[in-house]
């Protein structure tokens, strides 16, 4: 295959939008496999590449093919290559670490210090082939619908954030249902939360919510504070899961916690927060807060396996729309919109739907 | 002694400053114990109830003796108490809880509730005499110097932030050098920390972090986060035990953390934190964020009977001046004016200064 | 009441077995109240009393009333008390502790020093009437079958030993299915366990493992190691909760392990355990072992809480008998051959039965 | 130099004892570098090899260089490399891991199943050069005598027991006093525990524990436990560091253990221990028990840097011999009579001794 061309949604040139272009397919290195994308899924970040926000146009160097959320079947493999074979079918961490920063060699690799991320630093999977690192292949079982294989990658980032505190009998908030928030209150669920709180304003993925799990799924634009006083008997929620990086939802979240409490937080303002009540929200609460970063290497993976796999959480809810790749911009159109979770593109023709 | 009176500093009415009043010596209830006091030293919340700024104008109830930190002798118990006996030295934990708050039954009673503070909520010990609950009494070695034995109480507050995680081996920043940070500075030199690093703008507690042990005190002023990466090769401090409530100083603390580093936080910031940088500081960064209210009890005072019982840490340098209590006007002005660290007043007469 | 008298199960003298006595109805003492015992399950230590082994000579005083596991009304409260009133109905945590010693001054009062258990140490509940210490009293719905309140206790000690370390997505290994071993089984389901082993002999207690949740059944008898070996992949379990004391039971539970399992361990073994491989079992294993001593006070009670009232585990099918208090011969004898798991008694006649 | 030869300690036969043997210099893998040693000191593991035990025979195949604790310099390597050059003066973690088993991808490669070991499973450093992964190196600072840098790899094992709790203010017993307990007495010196107990039968031992910071060395023939309990009113030791793998001081640990306390546990007992009383060690106590196996890869590694390189560990008085690597066979007899604790050897000629 090595010297021939393949199709790929390609980021052309420092401007909104992005192309199918024809580029050459690319050759793995001596500790890299060659991957045919059978499915890939669109994460938020793809969108903020796809508007070319000022992130985007601060780190993304075009032309680059992107995405990074995918599954397929490994048809080539470098001459390292020990743990991977032509034929398995895969998935992958896309954080490409570099194993001898402070982090990566104290079990942190998840905040190495030199990543390189998949779609982003390097050429992403929205094409027909990609070529990643060996050690970042995770192997699937092969009657998994490829779209949920791809999706077990943003799954993880819930995974890591939801399972950092022990979630059994707890009182959980999540706070923002975009498709990570609704994964994490699936695994809120599956992990033995007692009742789970989820915040949103869409109507639509309050309606999610409660399919995944939410037994008091909430507009945030209501008292969320008072309602779920009342039904904790004035406590207050053991765990908050922040996922929506909205300064409001975080003030509402904190204030939502009991003292002693637990926050994971994933959501990302675009911006520093203004106002942010650290005496009451932290220190007088004796709170404990922890920064979730990508997904733990490979901890995250193997949790994500057991949840997915054995089938105690469902992800095909959120996974709403299924196009062949030449439709991306449809894809992107529909998330924008607001009218899709999450969207599955299909390389090599749309297989496995639901 | 009941129905006797007694001398006290008193917030006699809702304005600043204080008086010397006379008062009854308090009659201890069944479950208390009444002690003579010996030594009490002076903290920062005293100041605020001595200036009457508006966190002591909306909590405190005039006419009240206040002040919390405290040795001395027991001269009578109530007639339920078991657990201690005239003639005892001791010293009291100033968190009266309730005991049967989720709180208090799991462990966190240190984030009680219902808490009532000595010398704030009910009488306080700027007085010959207080009472207080038996279940609050830490027995004292007898050969400890009172106001030592009376400085454990805000010491305590230092152990439960620097002790919080494992600083052996860790490189540490303590931002703020009042008595706290002082404290702290001394405990993780005595836990085996590496580099321990100090800021202030106060050069007279510059010095004296370094008497306490920081390897590096720097002026707040400089570029303390460039200083930082330099002597932790560009990694930044493994902990940052944040004890002066000032943004720019816990923005300064953040920054100079390492990724995936551990935050401890006792500063209170006088109101909201405008500009709290979150994604960068904790999310990003996967910081852990713990608050520190209070002492554990009693798991900071055992900790703080090996610390300073043991001669670890000498909190004698912090103690700076030794004065009656009728010359308490004196001691607040040396505290107001920066000129004393931290000051004990003796009811009784000045004992074991150094 | 005071001055009347009640039916109670009395060990008269020391020998083997009970009489139905009639004793004297407790006075609460100012911080007791006194309970009508409306349902009360038989424990595994009350077998050891009835039996009069070894240990029951040792620690029990004749005459003594025993039985510790209750749910009644609040008939009257100690004048001292204000978090319990006349007609609260309510269960009781059974070690009463001494709130001075070291572990009871830092969270951890199951292992108090000094504590005494109701039941074996002072008066008992299988009677009509017991007296409690006020804040050994838990609230429950009142909605709740009192057979399931009272066996909200023994349920504790399997939350204690089966909640210590994050259950969700691991593989777990429950040896011994009596009461407690399949409570376990239920709580590891509820808290998101993926492959559930369970252990046993009795192929009734087995097919109660499957009943709540277990997913592989396991004679202890044919080779365990082995077959939890093939279905995990040739890693062992992440967990291994010890509920047998049986020593082949645990030299399996240890040697079907993973490389840096958890272990929590219930079980008592009657005497030292012949043969015990450490080098093999915890060193080489980098495993982490912990010994689980009666409830977490209270937390264990608020997780219990949130399992049993929540109904993500259900008791029920554990409590296979239901007798008038008078039938206590019977209810032991069904116990002491194997045809009973667990049993409740009525003091006042049976009531809300299944 | 590829081609050339070397002198290296050799196991030639299976049987006891080595020799000085002629071998050829390693060529270093694509990711190895080849180090010229500079100084090796000797394990205990080493011992088990020369004297040919039971363990030593199902495990080497000779003819083997063993050997595994050393230190010098880089003078080539392999293509791959990137992370090391020419002139490094590095020590080598001994543990070369696979990369992809569960343990390796979980941050516990210190267990990981395919484990090889320098010395044991690959040649060994007892040599005058060896060829060792890149991603194994360690590197020191370039004024570290080295031997120091060598025993680096043993103080880490003492390192990894000790640490793996929180030391400071806490009583510790260190049972055993070979070179690794000796270390883990200054560890715990360092981190800040408060009394240290130290048990051994020699009195030479029990001195260099004293020296190392020992409060209390104590002959294990005398009653430790009592002696242990009057210094600790008590309450035993909240810290067991078990050394020696003897069984009846591994008794005499868990019987000195306070109720909640931690054990590590890195000695290895040769055989199954006979009568082991698991229900009163751990269940009862509710203590925690840790295996240790080996160094965390590379956490303990930046904690021993700290250390050594620190200052705050002088590991010098450990290393009682200095000798040319021809003399090995009186360093081992050195050993093996008990007259030296750590012996070093130079197979370029002894420097930077002390």
């Amino acid at each position: 295959m090595n010297g021939e061309t393949m199709r790929g949604v390609q980021k052309a040139t420092a401007a909104p939008g992005a192309v199918l272009a024809t580029v050459p397919i690319p050759i793995p290195a001596r500790d890299e496999v060659l991957i045919r994308v059978r499915a890939t899924t669109i994460c938020g970040t793809d969108l903020h590449i796809y508007k070319w926000d000022p992130w985007a146009q601060s780190r993304l160097k075009p032309p680059m093919v992107f995405g990074h959320e995918l599954a397929g079947d490994i048809v080539q493999v470098g001459v390292d290559v020990t743990t991977a074979k032509v034929g398995d079918f895969v998935s992958a961490e896309t954080h490409i670490v570099c194993g001898y920063c402070y982090q990566c060699r104290t079990g942190a690799s998840h905040i190495c210090r030199n990543v390189e991320i998949i779609g982003v630093d390097r050429p992403g999977c929205f094409a027909e082939y990609i070529a990643v690192p060996a050690v970042n292949i995770w192997h699937n079982d092969p009657t998994m619908p490829p779209a949920l294989a791809a999706a077990q990658e943003p799954f993880g980032n819930a995974v890591h954030t939801a399972l950092a505190t022990n979630l059994a009998t707890r009182n959980v908030l999540v706070t923002g249902c975009g498709p990570i928030g609704l994964f994490a209150i699936g695994i809120a669920r599956a992990a033995g939360a007692n009742q789970i709180f989820a915040t949103d304003i869409n109507p639509k993925r309050l309606e999610m919510a409660r399919t995944m799990g939410a037994t008091h799924p909430l507009d945030s634009r209501d008292d969320v504070v008072r309602a779920i006083l009342n039904a904790t008997g004035g406590e207050g929620v053991d765990v908050l899961l922040e996922m929506s990086g909205h300064p409001s939802a975080i003030d509402q979240g904190f204030r939502s916690l009991r003292y002693g409490g637990f926050v994971s937080i994933l959501g990302l303002p675009a911006n520093v927060v203004p106002e942010f009540d650290l005496a009451n929200h932290i220190v007088f609460k004796g709170a404990t807060v922890y920064g979730v970063s990508g997904r733990k290497m490979f901890e995250t993976w193997y949790q994500t396996r057991a949840l997915v796999g054995g089938n105690k959480v469902d992800l095909r809810p959120i996974i709403t729309h299924h196009l062949p790749l030449e439709e991306f911009e449809t894809a992107f159109e529909l998330m924008l919109k607001g009218e899709a979770a999450k969207v599955a593109l299909y390389p090599h023709g749309v297989e496995g739907a639901w």
